[in-house]
């Protein structure tokens, strides 16, 4: 194994101390980058996209030449499981993606083959290899996927509608059927998230961002329970290096220290958290990562630093903090206002040598 | 003033001592109810449903024809403010609503006018004195309004678009606008409800439905901070009773301390407040009212009754409770089901005699 050049992220997220506070973004690789938009137009549809892995590493590359973050995350989406699993996804513009065959009954959950999608996943694992050679260790590389809870809302809705009435619905009406679509998801997770492992992922993160869809009665069963025995089934380390597991409920501020006893080394924390609160919510025994509200990257570069000071701020000097949004970044956020957050965060990130020894 | 028949309800959110806990349900006169359907059927467009006093008032009694609920809420919305400030909103079927003529600048703003809004909003009072006599006190009728920042949201985005992001924008790119459309709208508010009291409502709410895309930072400045205006603005009794004011922040269970702090009487939670944290969270200060996940009345009516018997009794046996969904009920909610809520706030909800004297 090479040395790493860069691995103050994989430090700060198992909470080992570090020189600076590392920072990346939430949909750091995307539409608010000029060099992405063109890249993007190479091919017809969304999905396409994904599966080449050629297209996936440039764009996973591409804001690492712009922006000094310390880790790269692979260009990807939280549905390619839905593909796989044969569902007809679209990506329609506009509307957002589609599941044109949605699973809502126990006869069509049969018909679905976990071996067959993952066999199909295999343009990730091509894309990770691809990306972590020419990477080089520069920075870590992520992988991740969608909680199940998140995945089935899109597999059994049909549609990015925004408060997944019929999966709510299914939850009280028939959770059986819910157990069942969220049990298979699960498995399915474990298997492709190792294989992103195994291929050169260096950190992993679950993305739950309906959860907070959820009550604070049906969240830890039917999100985090889930989430937790990925979390279980997954390879923790890999060629003897700790694989740090981060977990993601978006509007989950409430239940944050339920969160960090489900096994993960980070909970992620949306714009709604005030972060100073939520280290005194859970302690110090997981990593915290967020929390900047996405839409303050419309404000100047000056409210931007101040933005970013207050958090770094509020956290205080001591390690297992990374800095990132609350959301993924805007399509339409300015760039200079990505390099001025940046630059605050190595401006205030610093910790105190004292720290370090 | 002739004697109330119930009013536990106004009890309940003064935190006076009540027989048994109080019941009614957001949204409770809507689309779930047939005779509603049929009502709304008899005119083309909602907003000439809201502004036709005989079909509000009507509207507003038939859940209590089926149900024993302890409350009225007028049947209105939350955007006739909006329809009132001329900015030409109009229900588009499926798409919701959408104001033809947002407001994105100072110039737009300078425009409008609080008195002529006013003036065309009196069909809200005269619904309310038409409701008020055809009830004859038989339970409490409530008048509301949208927080300044919810209204602002539809008024400055234009559709509902469930991130509302040029209002976020707006927030950061130019936030001495966003304060001056607060500000109007917290005036304009503060006259409409005293008319509204003045008209006979007895219990007032504000429903701040997106106040939980803010920040933990953003959120007291731009949302709850003209809500305590409205509070402090309002008329708190009529003809010597004291009017209940209730606030209602959607995904604020981080933000409840503050905004039980804010000069309300009652704070409504939503389905992802665990309510016996919210209880030990505020302490006895204010009531609470909520917080049953809308989507449990897909449930059957014996888990119905399991998730209200599990709220009465992590509440606990003091009063200052009101049962309440944590939002409006969905329109294709079971009848039976809502039966089944209010047969088990009546079976869990007594309070011990000793809670009366």
């Amino acid at each position: 194994m090479p040395t790493k050049k860069n691995n103050r992220i994989i430090k700060a997220l198992l909470r080992q101390p570090v020189d600076t506070t590392p920072v990346w973004m939430m949909r750091q690789a995307g539409r608010y980058l000029p060099e992405f938009r063109q890249l993007r137009a190479q091919v017809p549809d969304f999905m396409t996209f994904c599966k080449t892995p050629e297209l996936a590493c440039e764009a996973t590359l591409q804001p690492l030449n712009r922006f000094d973050f310390d880790a790269a995350i692979i260009f990807s989406d939280i549905l390619t499981v839905v593909d796989a699993l044969g569902l007809n996804l679209e990506f329609v513009p506009a509307a957002g993606p589609v599941v044109h065959n949605p699973v809502r009954s126990f006869s069509a959950l049969q018909t679905l083959s976990i071996e067959r999608a993952l066999e199909k996943l295999q343009y990730v694992d091509e894309a990770i290899r691809l990306t972590s050679r020419t990477l080089q260790h520069r920075v870590p590389l992520i992988g991740f996927a969608g909680s199940p809870w998140t995945v089935a809302c899109y597999m059994i809705e049909g549609q990015n509608e925004h408060q997944f009435q019929i999966t709510r619905t299914m939850l009280y009406r028939e959770p059986a059927l819910l157990h069942a679509v969220l049990k298979l998801l699960t498995e399915l997770t474990i298997h492709y998230l190792n294989a992103q492992i195994a291929a050169g992922a260096e950190i992993i993160m679950l993305f739950d961002t309906w959860g907070g869809l959820l009550s604070s009665s049906t969240y830890p069963e039917f999100s985090l329970y889930y989430m937790k025995a990925i979390g279980e089934g997954i390879q923790r380390t890999h060629h003897a290096e700790k694989i740090p597991l981060i977990f993601f409920t978006k509007n989950a501020g409430l239940w944050l220290k339920s969160i960090a006893n489900a096994g993960c080394d980070a909970v992620g924390i949306d714009w709604t958290v005030d972060i100073a609160k939520a280290r005194r919510m859970i302690g110090a025994t997981v990593a915290l990562q967020g929390g900047l509200d996405p839409m303050a990257l419309y404000g100047t570069p000056q409210s931007v630093r101040l933005a970013v000071k207050k958090i770094l701020q509020d956290f205080g000097d001591s390690s297992g903090h990374v800095f990132n949004l609350g959301h993924g970044v805007d399509k339409e956020t300015p760039i200079e206002n990505v390099s001025a957050m940046v630059a605050a965060v190595r401006e205030f990130g610093k910790k105190n040598e004292s720290v370090l020894t």
